[in-house]
C-alpha cells in the first residue's frame, strides 16, 4: 500500500508517472491530503523531485481527469472538495489512540483551545496586553538580521539574561551576573538541565508532600528517586527530612508560595534548610513560580537571597508572570558551576526561539513587565475576592476557604469531613478544573481539600455562577 | 552585601528606605543595573513591593543626590551614564568562568552572531525569505486569541502536524496521520522524547562511526550505550553490527546522507537493517536531516517508506531546511507506540511556543515551502560548485574533493596522508569553521579528512578568497 519510489530504479514495472499517481492516492486514502487543500505547482513538484515536467504533468492531468485534483487557474490546483469519499475503507490509518492505562495518571495543563474554570496554574489570559506584546515583536522581527537565524546561545539571549539580572536584583533580592543566568524553554526543561549537571540517576531527593506533581513526575521519570517530607504551615519539615533522608542529595522546594498549600516557609526553616544543605553539600532547588502574586504584607525575597554558601539553584518562570505558550523560565546558577551548566547546556541543545527572547527582554526593560505584574496583582487580589465572597455566598455550609497571602489558586476545606476525590471527579466530568490535594500527594491519603483557580473568573457574576455550578456537582456525588 | 529585607520584620535597625536603597546600590555595584537602564516609576516600585510611595520615594531622593540616579522628566527615572564607575572593587560577581576541562571537546554551534567560514550544518541564511516569513508571522499575531496564550499541546499545534503530513507523503514518501507526528523544539529534543519512550538508562545502541557527534554526546550524557558501528561507501555496516551488537536495543542512522560522509545508505543493507530491528524487536531511528538537498538523481524515499514492520521511528528537523533558530523539528512515530510517546510528550512538557508553530504550518501550507527549497537546492548546487572549483583551482595539489549527490558540505581529503587535527585546530584558531572527520569518531583514528560547509558562500570569489586563507593555514602547519 506505501508507494515506493525507491525501487523505480531496479524495476521498471510501473512507469514513474503512475507511481507518482499512486503516491497522490494513498495520500489521500490516507488522510494526509485532505479536501480543498492546495498542491505544489507542476514545475515545483518536477523540481523537488527531480522528474521531467512532462512526468508530473502526466500524473496530475491523470488526477484531474478522475475528479481528484481541480485546477483552479492562477490559484493553483487543489484536492476536489469529494477526494476523501474516495478514502480506503481498510485505510492503513487506523490506529486505536487510547492512552496507555499504564500510566494514564498525568495531567495536562493543555486542554484545546480553552481554559477550564478554576483550571489552576494559568494567569489571566485576558487581561494580557496582547497588542502592545505584538507592537514589541513587530519591531523585533523588523530589526532581525538574517545571522540571527542561525543557532541560538544555548545559555540564553544575553540581553534576556541581562533583563532578568535587573529584575531579580530589585524584584527577589537575587543577586547575580547575567553570566549566572540560563534561559530554558519551561520549568522542567531547567529541572533537566540541573538535572543532568549535578545528578545521577538513582540519586535521592526531598519532595514536598503535598507538592507539585508536575514536577514529581518529571523527576522520577528522569531516575530520580523522592521521598516526600511533609508540608505543615511554616512550610517543608525540614527537620523531617533531617531525619528520614539526611543525605538526600537534593531538595526542591517552593518557598514563597508553597505548591499547592501557598504557606510561605518560615525564616528559621529557610535557616534550617540552607544549614543542612551546606552541611551535606547538597542542593536547593528553588522554585520560585509564582512569586509576584503576593496580595496580603511585604513580598518575600527568594530563599536565594539568604545563601550564603552558594547551596541554592534558584528557578524563575514566565509562564506564570507573562503567559504558558511563551515557553521561557530560567535559572540562576552559583558562579563555581556556571561551567559545569554551560557544558550541559551545549550538549542539550538551546530550545528556545531567539525572538520570543528578545520580545521579552524588551517588555522587562521598557518597564511593561513591572506594570503588568502591578496590573495584575491588583487583578488577582479582586478575583480572588470576588471566587471567595461566591463561595461564602453559595456554599459556605459545605466549603471553608483557607485565606493566604498569595497565589492563583485558592485552598478550600470540604467540612463535615467529606473526602474531595469523588467530588473532584464528578466537577471534571462535567468540565470543571477544580482539583483534589490528593492527587498532589505521594502518599495514598484522602484528603478534605480542594484547589480551585480564580485568575480566569471575570466578574463576581462570573465567580457566583461557576459555583453554582460546582455546588451542583457536589450535590450529585452525595 | 547581599542586601536581605526578609529581615524587616523582625529587626527595626535599619529603616525600609535605607534598606531599598541598598538594594539599589548592591544591584549597580555588581552590575545587575547599567548605566543608562530607567528604574521602575516611584508609583510601580512602590506597589511591587507593597511599601508606601513616601518610603520609595525617600530611597529615589537619596539615590538622586548622591547622583546615581537621574530623573529625565516624562521620560522616567534612569541609572546615571557614571553610575557603574561607582562600582566595588571587590565586587561578588568575580566568577571564574573559564570552561570545565572535564568536558571541553563539546562543540557548539553557537558563534556570537556570526557564521563561521566553513561552518557546517547552518542553511544559507542569507537567502532565507525573512520578509514574507515575518509576513505570515504578523497574519498569525493579528489573528492570536488570549485563549492561545495557555500551555500548547505538547504533541505540538495540529496544524503544522496536518501541514507536516502532507509534506512528507508526498515529499518523503512517508505516510502517516497527523496523529503519529510529534513536534519538539529541536532534534536533541526529539531524541529525549524517544529515549524517555522506549529505553532505559544504559540501553546499548548501534551509533555510525563516524556519527553526528552532537547527537552521540546528547545520547551518552542520557545514559546510553552507544558501538560504533563502521559506515562504508554503502553506509553502516549492518553486518558488522549484527556481529558486533545483536541484542542491541536501537540503531541511529542517517541514511539519505550519511552524516558526515554522505553517502547513502543501499537499498540492501536498508533491508538488513529492518529485518535485523524486526527480529530484534529493536528500534531504527532514522535522522532524515537535510534530506531535501540533494543535487544528482531522483530523491530518495525514506527509510520510514519500507518499514513495513513499524520498527522505524522518523526523525525530521526544520533546522537545515528553513533555519536554526527556529527551534522546530518534528518525528512519526508507529501507531502503536502513540500512546506511550503522547504520555511521554506530557510528562517532558511541550517546549515549543505555538506562534512559531503557526507560522510554520502557513509556510508549508501556501507552497512556500516547496517553493524556498527548490530555491536552496538551487543554491546549493551553484554554492556547492563554486567551492569545488576554489578547491582546485588554489590547492588541488593538497585537497581531493570526494563528490556527493547531496548534503549541505563537501568531503574532502589530505593528500601525502597528512592527517587532519593539526590543520583543523589551525583553521580554528584563525575563526575558520572547518571539520576534522576525526572528531566525529568514538575511536581515535587519525583521519585525513575535512569537512567544509559551503551552504553560506556567496560567490566564486568569495570561495576564492576563503581557500587562500585555508591554503594560509595549511602551510602554518607545515
Amino acid at each position: 500500500m506505501v508507494s515506493n519510489i525507491f525501487k523505480v530504479d531496479s524495476t521498471l514495472n510501473e512507469p514513474l508517472y503512475m507511481q507518482l499517481y499512486h503516491r497522490f492516492r494513498d495520500a489521500i486514502d490516507s488522510g494526509q491530503l485532505l479536501a480543498e487543500q492546495r498542491v505544489p505547482s507542476i514545475r515545483a513538484l518536477a523540481s523537488e523531485l527531480n522528474l521531467a515536467r512532462g512526468t508530473v504533468e502526466l500524473t496530475y492531468q491523470l488526477l484531474i481527469s478522475e475528479g481528484i485534483l481541480i485546477g483552479r487557474g492562477a490559484k493553483g490546483t487543489f484536492i476536489a472538495p469529494m477526494a476523501n469519499c474516495l478514502r480506503n475503507k481498510k485505510s492503513i490509518i487506523t490506529p486505536n489512540f487510547n492512552q496507555d492505562t499504564h500510566n494514564a495518571q498525568v495531567t495536562s495543563f493543555y486542554h484545546e483551545n480553552e481554559v477550564l474554570p478554576f483550571q489552576l496554574g494559568i494567569p489571566a489570559l485576558d487581561a494580557f496586553p496582547l497588542t502592545l506584546w505584538n507592537r514589541l515583536m513587530h519591531r523585533v522581527l523588523r530589526n532581525t538580521e538574517s545571522v540571527q537565524l542561525g543557532y541560538p546561545d544555548p545559555q540564553g539571549f544575553i540581553g534576556l539574561r541581562e533583563a532578568l539580572a535587573s529584575y531579580l536584583a530589585v524584584s527577589r533580592g537575587v543577586v547575580c551576573s547575567p553570566e549566572q543566568i540560563f534561559i530554558s524553554s519551561g520549568y522542567r526543561a531547567s529541572l533537566l538541565l540541573i538535572l543532568r549537571s549535578l545528578f545521577q540517576e538513582g540519586d535521592v531527593g526531598w519532595f514536598e508532600e503535598p507538592g507539585y506533581h508536575i514536577a514529581r513526575e518529571f523527576l522520577q521519570k528522569m531516575g530520580m528517586v523522592l521521598v516526600p517530607i511533609d508540608v505543615d504551615a511554616e512550610g517543608i519539615n525540614v527537620h523531617l527530612g533531617n531525619k528520614t533522608a539526611a543525605k538526600a542529595k537534593f531538595a526542591l522546594v517552593t518557598p514563597t508560595h508553597q505548591s499547592p498549600t501557598n504557606v510561605t516557609l518560615s525564616l528559621e526553616r529557610r535557616m534550617d534548610l540552607l544549614k543542612w544543605a551546606n552541611e551535606h553539600k547538597s542542593w536547593v532547588i528553588e522554585d520560585d513560580y509564582d512569586s509576584e502574586f503576593r496580595y496580603l504584607g511585604r513580598p518575600i525575597p527568594a530563599l536565594k537571597n539568604l545563601d550564603n554558601d552558594n547551596r541554592v539553584i534558584y528557578c524563575g518562570t514566565l509562564s506564570k508572570a507573562l503567559f504558558p505558550s511563551l515557553r521561557l523560565s530560567y535559572m540562576v546558577v552559583p558562579t563555581h558551576q556556571v561551567a559545569r551548566f554551560k557544558n550541559t547546556a551545549q550538549q542539550l541543545g538551546g530550545n528556545s526561539p531567539i525572538w520570543t527572547q528578545q520580545v521579552s527582554q524588551l517588555f522587562i526593560q521598557e518597564g511593561h513587565f513591572s506594570r503588568h505584574l502591578r496590573k495584575m496583582r491588583n487583578l488577582y487580589r479582586q478575583r480572588r475576592q470576588y471566587l471567595i465572597d461566591a463561595i461564602n455566598q453559595v456554599f459556605a455550609d459545605i466549603l471553608f476557604v483557607h485565606q493566604q497571602s498569595g497565589g492563583m489558586h485558592i485552598v478550600a476545606e470540604l467540612i463535615n469531613g467529606q473526602s474531595s476525590e469523588r467530588f473532584v471527579k464528578q466537577a471534571n466530568r462535567q468540565g470543571i478544573g477544580i482539583q483534589s490535594l490528593t492527587s498532589w500527594m505521594q502518599s495514598n491519603h484522602s484528603t478534605q481539600i480542594i484547589l480551585l483557580g480564580f485568575t480566569n473568573i471575570k466578574s463576581a457574576q462570573d465567580a457566583f455562577e461557576l459555583c453554582l455550578k460546582l455546588k451542583n456537582c457536589y450535590f450529585l456525588t452525595q
